[in-house]
């Protein structure tokens, strides 16, 4: 994380300078790579989507079997608590629950929470005008349903995406089409169905607020997306909480319909912007 | 880990007390999991077999493309003076390399290693006398041969392990059989063939060394070995570097063979015994 002498991050019980944030050796994310996180938007000092968040947090740390030391209304104040010392209106805060101080070295103990915030801002103008090229992977994530810490596959991939000039590296599996390893995925079909994989990926919160906007004006789904769907696809795009929607214009070395983004995803792109900056407000 | 007052660790490149060894929270095994580690254990304060954990922690490393800050012999170096430091005649030292201090939380910087030490015993008598139960689970390790810090799916199922009063929990995939979260495994066929699985398995050193000794005395091979193949089998095991050899008379509701350890397994096993008696001596 970028370092910043007054950023203050929640972490052992308490609101502390995040240069002062250090995590005993034991625990169980630096061990076994054991923990699961979630992370959310705030503009303008809103948090946006924050019980969406929430409530994905407490399911993938249910999936992994590590209580929440907190309920839901005391961790929304320890939330408000860290937006109000940081004050930084355009943020993202990360919420990092792991398998705690393990006795055993394997067995998880009472999680730590440790919770930080830093500066965010949109994909720059230039990206979302001209689109980006994607690579696929065969890959599907270690319980895909839950937000676990873990992206060795990402993170290793990133050499491979940059050989090839690419952005990011979307996932599949026997030619079934899940998502990237920190966006989901959609096409826009020549028909202007607008569809996305419905298993074996996390349920983004965008991906949930894009479809619930796609509804209204698209034949929408989420189901079975296919690498030959894909390369047949009038548009695709991905979305996350940080990029919102970026256009996809190229698959390896496939160009996506006209190579330019599309129209559903830019007019699927101003719905979003609109929703969240009327959250917002 | 298991607290104790004079244990040392080495960590930010010094010889500290465990209990003041803490790691900021920017590390990349805390927040994306990403990191490698080894183990070896030391037998009257010799370490066993050491050239051939550091040749794997070395090759684990350069999958992750996370440079071990030490050449071989300036971290055997480091690797003595702890031992010294520490002087636990029976014990085991763990490595681990993290993905480092990432400024974007993505991508790796200098890894972090960390070495710890701990006291070790060899599984109870009876354990081994009476063999253990397994459950077996339909699963692949990512990055099979890097021995990565990601246990999640294996410490998840640690409770349907214990819930089926079982040891440990066998993965396979297809109908073939790779190995443990912790542990490699064997079978030996109703004609005494010794077989392990060749493909998608960390390849341990105590499992190098059972092929080696087993080679001596009966037919042995590293290949393809399925779950049909177990269900016939006379005897099965599990290896590793802590475990030795421990005999598996139980996979789910089926029994191994007499449903007693076999007699191949306890002659591998004294094998192995003698072996690592004469290393460390």
């Amino acid at each position: 994380m970028p370092s910043s002498p007054n950023l203050y991050v929640y972490h052992h019980d308490e609101i502390i300078l995040q240069q002062d944030a250090f995590l005993h050796i034991s625990d169980l994310a630096v061990q076994r790579g054991y923990g699961i996180f979630d992370f959310f938007k705030i503009q303008n000092n809103v948090p946006l989507f924050l019980e969406d968040y929430l409530a994905r947090f407490y399911e993938s740390a249910r999936l992994m079997d590590l209580p929440v030391p907190f309920a839901p209304d005391a961790l929304k104040k320890v939330l408000y608590e860290l937006m109000d010392k940081n004050q930084i209106p355009e943020s993202g805060i990360k919420m990092v629950l792991t398998g705690g101080y393990s006795e055993d070295g394997y067995t998880p103990a009472a999680p730590n929470l440790i919770i930080t915030q830093q500066p965010v801002s949109l994909p720059p103008a230039e990206v979302v005008q001209q689109g980006i090229k994607i690579i696929t992977h065969e890959f599907v994530r270690e319980l895909a349903q839950a937000k676990t810490i873990n992206y060795t596959t990402g993170i290793r991939l990133m050499k491979e995406v940059k050989a090839q000039n690419a952005t990011d590296v979307l996932y599949h599996h026997n030619g079934v089409i899940t998502e990237f390893p920190r966006c989901n995925f959609f096409i826009v079909t020549q028909d202007n169905q607008v569809r996305t994989p419905g298993q074996d990926v996390l349920k983004g919160i965008t991906r949930k607020n894009v479809l619930e906007l796609a509804t209204k004006k698209y034949p929408t789904e989420a189901g079975t997306v296919t690498l030959t769907d894909l390369v047949q696809a009038k548009e695709a795009f991905l979305t996350s909480t940080t990029k919102r929607i970026i256009p996809i214009v190229q698959v390896n070395d496939q160009m996506i319909g006209t190579g330019k983004p599309g129209p559903v995803t830019m007019d699927l792109l101003q719905d979003l912007a609109d929703l969240e900056n009327q959250s917002a407000s």
